[in-house]
C-alpha cells in the first residue's frame, strides 16, 4: 500500500465518518496497514504530522484487540542496561525503561555493591491473584448466613469447581467474605500459573458467585451481585489490604552489604547515617505524611521494569506500598537491608509480555512464562523486580547521605531551553 | 557501522572488561552505534537474540545522559485512539499507550457518552511541585525556634531569592515547616513552567535549605540536613499529604451525562445504580480495604496517558489518590460525575516529553510545552488527563452496573496459549 | 482513723520520704485508709485542697493493684439516661458517662426512632482477641522456614496447647505470621470467654511464642522474640488491620427508619438528604481528610458507653474506625442505616467491670458477665453499643440535614464565664 | 425527700409515662432530687438494685443540661498518683483515671527515669482548634470562583468578622477551602482561650460561612451548606489531615534519658535494643497494619489523663495517632526519646472540667483556667500530657525491652474468677 494509496483511504475515512476500528473490514486490510491509514487520517483531521507514529516494531494484526484498539503505531521509551544482579545465587540482566535521567546509572551503582557483597537473597512468602466481587442482601442476617454458608466444605468446593471449570491455567486458593453494611465482599484469591491474572481471576469470581447466589436461593436468601469488582481487591488503588494479606506475589529482597562496598562503591562515609536516614526518611517522614510507602522510590523501579518487560503499568500503585528495611550491623561491618513488597503483580506470560520486545528481555533472562504451569518464571521474575528494587534504594539512600541528590540532577542535560 | 564491526567490538568491550556505559569515548562512536554494540555484546554474553532491540527510533545521542544510561534500544508500547474528547469546549485527541486489551475502546465508549452530553468541564484548583528537604536540630526548642525564623518575612524572601536563583523557568510558592521530634522537615512548593518540575524544585530547595542552615547558624541555632527528600513531598508514593495538599497539578473533572447517552451509548438500564455503585465500590469498598484510591481504575488511565506522553510513569502513584463522584439528578434526567486529583504531576517539556513520538502526541494536541512559560500547555495536559480519567470511570462503571465485566474480558483473545 | 491521725501519717510519709505504695505496709492500714493518708499528703505537699477526692465509692481494697496503683480517691462523670433501646427486639436501658452536653439527649433521640420503626437488628459477624508477637531471624529464608513449620498442623496444635494451657476461660483460635523483612509479627487470635481479653491473649500468646521458639530451635532456626506486642495486634492505635482482619467483636447494626419517624421525632424534612449527607460528610469528607473513620461521631457513643460500663477508655480508638452507611429507599418510604465496627473491644468481666457503679449498670441489663463461659453476655453488650452508636448517628445526621448543630451547641448554658 | 417520697415520686413517673428530662419541672424539685427519683424509678422497671448510683458527688444542678441530661447519678473510677514530673523545670503531680492495672506503676516507673534525667522539655509547636463546614455548589467553577473570593483580604476579613463577633474568648486565626467535585470544605482553624472550643469554633464557624453565603450569592454564586461538620475537621474519628496540619495543640515532648537510669529503674541492659524495639514495633509494624499510631500506648496515658481531667475522652482517638521516636547516642551514654502529638485537643475550662474532682485535679496543678484568656494552662496542661505519654511510652518500651510484659499482666490479681 503506497502512500498515496493511504491518503485516499484517510481521507474516505473522514469523509464518510468511518469510525476508526472499522477500517480494517471496510478496506479489507491487515492492523498493519489500517494503523498506517488511521494515522494519515489523524494527520488530516488537524493538518499536523505524525510521522514518527510511522515507525513501529508491533505486527498490529497480534496486538490489535489483544492489546490494544484503534492502533495508531507505538510509543518508544529508551531501555538501559543497569549490569547484571546476583539473586539466589543466579546472574539476571537488568534492563529498565525510563525516561528519567540517572536512574539506570544509580541502579547500576547500587547493583554493583550488593554484588560485591555477596548479592541478594530473594524469597516468595504468598502469591495469589486477588478479585472481589460485591453482593448485596436485604439484611446484614442474610448476609452473616450467607458468610456462614460460604464457610461450609461442601458449599466452598462448589464455588472451587465452579471458579476452576473457566480456566486451566491457574486455581483457586480462597474466599474470604468480608462483610459490611448488609454487604459481602468476596474476596477471591487464586493461583494463576504464569500470567498475572487479573483477567483469569475476574471470569473464575464471575462464575463463582454466580454458583454462590444460586445456593444462596437455593437457602432461601436473597442476593444481587452489585458489581464484579468491589475494591477490595485491590486493584490499582493502593489499599492496606493489599500489602496486609498479599495481592500477586509477596516478595522479600535482603543483602548484607559490606562496609568496603558501601565505601568504595557507594561512597558512603558512615554507614550507620544510612539507618538513621532510612528511619527519618521512609519511616517518619512517610508516617507523618500518612503515607503507604515507607520506601526512597520503589516505583521507580517497578516503573522501570514494568514496562520493559510488559507489565500492566498500572499496576506500580501496588507494588509502590513497599517496605525498606535498614540495619547496621556494626560488630560484622555489614549493613542489613530489606524491600518488602507484598503485592506485586507480575506475569511472564499475557498482557504485554507478547509482545516482541518485552517477550525477547523477558526470553533473555529465561523468563517467558509459555508452558510454565508452576509459575516459576513469574516468582523469579518478581524476585529479580524486588533484587532491583532494593539496588535502588541503597543506592538512593547512600546519595543522600552524601547528600549528592541535587548534584546528581544538575549534572543532567536539561532539556528545558 | 556494519555487522561485523559491531560484533568485533562487542567481543572486544567483553573480553576486555570495558564497562558499558564508555564505549562511546572507547570507540569514539556515538550513541546510536553504541547502542547496537551493547546490544551485540548482550546476546554474545547469554547466546541469546535481542534483535528486535536494534530497531528503535530514539536518537541515542539525544536520550543517552538525559532520559537513560547504558541504551540498548527501546521498549514499544501500541498506543491506541480512543476519539476526541471536549474539554471546556476544546476538542483534544486522546492517545493511549497500553498493553491491556479493552481499555481504549472503554474509555472510547465513555468519551463518546461525554461529548454527547456536552464534553467536559475542568478546572485547576492548585498547582506548584513539592520537595521537602529534612532538617535536624539538637532539640524541639532548636526546631521550634528555627520555625519562628522561617515565618518571618525577611527570612522567608531570602530563601525565595535563593530558590529562585538557581532557575529561571519557575519560583517558589511557599514554604512550610513540619516539625516532629527534633526534626523538621520543610517543604517547598514551586510553580515550575511547563515542566513536571521535580528536579528543578530539587535543586532551588538544596539551595533555599543551604542558606537557611547559614541563617540558622547565625543565630546560634546549630542545624544538620537529614535527607534533600524526607518523604513529605510526597514523591512516588501514596500519601495522604498529596491529596490534603495537593502536588503537582489539583484538578478537578465533572460532567453532566445525559440519560439519553447513558441509555443509548452506555447501555446503562437504570442511572441510579451508577450512582449507588459508586458508593458501595469506590466508597465503602475502598474505605474497608483501607484504601487512598476513592475511584475505579483512574490509574489505568493515568499510566496509558502518562506513557503515550513523556510522563514520568512512576507518578501515576500519586495520581490514583482519585475520587470519583457520581450524584443522580432525577428530575433533571441527568447524572452528576466528577473526578478529582489532587497529586497530578505532569510537564509539557522535559522528562521524555522530548522524545520523538512523545512530543508529536503533545504537540497534535498543542501540548508540547516548549517556550510556554505560564505552564498554560500543562494544566491544559493535566485537564486532559482528569477528563479522560472521567469518561475511563464512567465507562467501567456503566460495564459493572449491567454486570459485564467479565464478559468484556472474556471477548479478548487471550495470549495463554 | 480521724483527720489527724490521717494528717499526722500524712506529714510522716512527707518527712521520710516513704513511698506512696508503701503506705499500706508501713501504717498497716487498708487501701482506703491509705488513700486519705495519700490524699492529706498530697495536700500538704503542694498547699491544695483535694476536699472531693476523699469522697469515693470504690473499695480500694478491692481496686488496688487490681485496677489502679497508688489510689488517691475516684473521678466522677455523671451518667445520663438516654431510655430503653430495641436491639433484636430484646429492650435495653441505656446509660451514658459523658460530660458533653446534648449527647445524652441527642442519642435518646435517635433511639426514639429507632424503637419507633421497630428497633435495632445486630449481628456479630466475627470475635477474638488478637495479640501480636514479633519475632526477629538472623533471615528472610529462615523466617519462611518458621512460617512453613507454623502451618503444620501438628506444630499449630502445639502452640495451640501452649496458649490453651494458660488459661481457663478462652481459647486460642488461630495464629497467622506475617512476614517483612526478616521479622515475623505472629498473631493470635483467641476467643475470650465474657472478657475483652486483652491480658488472657498476652499471657497466652507468651507461652505459645516460646514454645514455637523452641521447636524452631529443635529445627535449627534460631529466632528471638523482639517484642511481645509488635503492633500488628493492633491495640489502642488506629490501624486498617483491625477493621480488615476483626479485633474484638465485629458488630453489624442495621434498622429500616420509617419516614414518619423522621419527620415526627426528627424533624427530618427530606430523607434523601440524609443519605446525601452521608455520603458528602463521612464518606468524601473522610476520604480528603485520610480518615479511617467513615462516620459521623461513633467514638463519643463508644466513649459513654465504655466509661459507664467499666470497658478499656483507650480502645474506643480502634471502634471509632467505624463505616455508617444510609440508602434512602423512596418506594418503601423507609430510611436504612448500618454502622458497622469490625474492632469493639469489650468485656463483661474482668477490667473495671467489677467496681460497684460498672457493675451494677451492666447487671442492670442483664449483662454482667459472672460465669458466661460463652460470652453472651459481652457479644450482647457489643451489640448493645453498636445500636446505641446507630441511634447516636441518626441523631446527628438528622440534626446536620437541618443546619441545626450549631444551635443545639448555643443553648448548652456554657461554662466558660 | 425521704425514701418513701422518692418512691411514690417514681412511681407517678412510671404511671404517668412522664418523661424522664421533665422531673424537675412535674414535681418542682432540683435535679439532685430528680436523679434520685429517676434511680428509683429505673430501680421499678426493671426490678434491678442501682444502690450504688445514689452515692454521687456531683452537684446535679450545676451538670444538669450542661455536661449531662437525665442524670442518674455518676460513675467512678479510680484515680492513681504515678508521682510528680518535671516539665520545663517545673514539677507536676500526675493523676490518672483508669481501670487497667499497673498502668499508674508503670507511668510513675517511666517518670523516675525522667526525672533522674533532668525531666522533660516540652514545647507547643501549633495551636487553633478546627471545624469544617460543607458547601455544595452547581459546578466546580463555581467553588473554585468561591475560593478565589475567599482569599481576597475584604472577604477573610469579613468572615473574621462575623466568627468573632460570636465570641469573646477566642477567635479566628485561618479558613481554608479544600476542593473535592463541587463541593467545598470550609475548614476554620481558631484560637480558643483555655477551652478545647469545638463548641465556639463549631458557633463562630457557622456564622462565618452563613456570611460566606451571603456574599457569594451577591456576587452570582449559588451555594447550599450541605453540612456543618464536614469531616475535614476531623473530629473523634483518626484521620491523617489532624496530624498533618494540627488539630488544638500540636505538642512535642522529648527527654534525654541518661543510661544509667535506664539501668537502675528501667532495667534496660541494652540501650540499644529500645531503639530497634522503637523501630520494628512502633514503624514497620504500624506500618505494616496499616496504622496512624506510631507508637507504642500513647492512647493510655491520654484516656486516663483525660478522664482525669475533665476532658472529652472521645478525643483521644485524634491523640492517638502520635509519633514516638527514639535514638541512642552512644558516645554520650544518653537515650533519646520524644513523643510528638500533633492533634491534642484539650481545655481547662468547659466541658467536664466544671465538675468538682476534675476542677481540683487541675487546680492543684494550677491548671484550672479560670480567667485564662491566653490559654496559657490550656498549653501547659497539653505539655504535661505529652510529657507523661513519653514517661509511659518509656516505660512500656522498656519493659517490653527485658520481654516483661506478659509477666507484669500476670501479676495483677486477676477479676475473672
Amino acid at each position: 500500500m503506497n502512500e498515496d494509496s493511504i491518503t485516499s483511504k484517510a481521507r474516505e475515512i473522514i469523509d464518510k465518518r468511518i469510525p476508526f476500528h472499522k477500517i480494517e473490514d471496510y478496506f479489507n486490510v491487515d492492523s498493519n496497514e489500517a494503523t498506517l491509514i488511521r494515522i494519515r487520517a489523524l494527520e488530516l483531521m488537524r493538518g499536523k504530522e505524525l510521522n514518527s507514529l510511522r515507525r513501529f516494531n508491533i505486527d498490529m494484526n497480534y496486538a490489535n484487540n489483544r492489546n490494544i484498539e484503534n492502533p495508531v503505531g507505538t510509543i518508544e521509551l529508551p531501555i538501559g542496561y543497569a549490569g547484571d544482579i546476583l539473586v539466589n545465587n543466579e546472574s539476571y540482566s537488568v534492563f529498565l525503561a525510563t525516561t528519567e535521567g540517572r536512574l539506570t546509572a544509580g541502579v547500576s551503582r547500587g547493583i554493583k555493591a550488593i554484588n560485591a557483597s555477596g548479592g541478594v537473597r530473594a524469597a516468595i512468602v504468598d502469591d495469589g491473584m486477588t478479585r472481589d466481587i460485591l453482593i448485596e442482601f436485604d439484611s446484614v442476617l442474610d448476609s452473616l448466613k450467607a458468610r456462614e454458608l460460604l464457610e461450609r466444605d461442601n458449599v466452598k468446593s462448589k464455588l472451587i469447581d465452579a471458579f476452576n471449570s473457566t480456566t486451566s491455567h491457574g486455581g483457586l486458593i480462597d474466599i474470604h467474605g468480608f462483610l459490611i453494611a448488609r454487604q459481602m465482599h468476596l474476596r477471591f484469591k487464586a493461583f494463576t500459573g504464569a500470567a498475572m491474572g487479573m483477567n483469569m481471576v475476574t471470569i473464575g469470581a464471575k462464575e463463582a458467585a454466580e454458583r454462590f447466589i444460586e445456593i444462596l436461593q437455593s437457602n432461601g436468601i436473597e442476593a444481587r451481585i452489585l458489581s464484579e469488582s468491589g475494591n477490595m481487591d485491590t486493584d490499582k488503588k493502593p489499599a492496606a489490604i493489599d500489602y496486609i494479606l498479599g495481592r500477586g506475589v509477596s516478595v522479600i529482597a535482603e543483602s548484607l552489604v559490606s562496609y568496603e562496598a558501601l565505601r568504595d562503591i557507594l561512597k558512603v562515609s558512615e554507614p550507620k547515617n544510612i539507618e538513621k536516614l532510612n528511619i527519618a526518611k521512609n519511616y517518619l517522614g512517610s508516617a507523618y505524611a500518612g503515607s503507604h510507602g515507607f520506601n526512597a522510590h520503589v516505583a521507580n523501579i517497578l516503573a522501570a521494569m514494568f514496562i520493559a518487560h510488559g507489565q500492566d503499568a498500572a499496576q506500580i500503585v501496588e507494588g509502590s506500598q513497599a517496605f525498606t528495611y535498614i540495619e547496621n550491623i556494626d560488630d560484622k561491618n555489614l549493613l542489613y537491608i530489606s524491600v518488602t513488597i507484598n503485592s506485586l503483580e507480575v506475569g511472564t506470560i499475557g498482557g504485554g509480555t507478547g509482545l516482541p520486545k518485552q517477550k525477547e528481555l523477558l526470553s533473555y533472562n529465561n523468563l517467558y512464562g509459555i508452558e510454565d504451569k508452576e509459575g516459576v518464571t513469574r516468582k523469579r521474575f518478581a524476585m529479580l523486580v524486588a533484587a532491583v528494587a532494593l539496588a535502588g534504594e541503597l543506592n538512593l539512600l547512600a546519595i543522600q547521605e552524601e547528600l549528592k541528590l541535587s548534584h546528581s540532577h544538575k549534572t543532567i542535560k536539561r532539556d528545558v531551553k
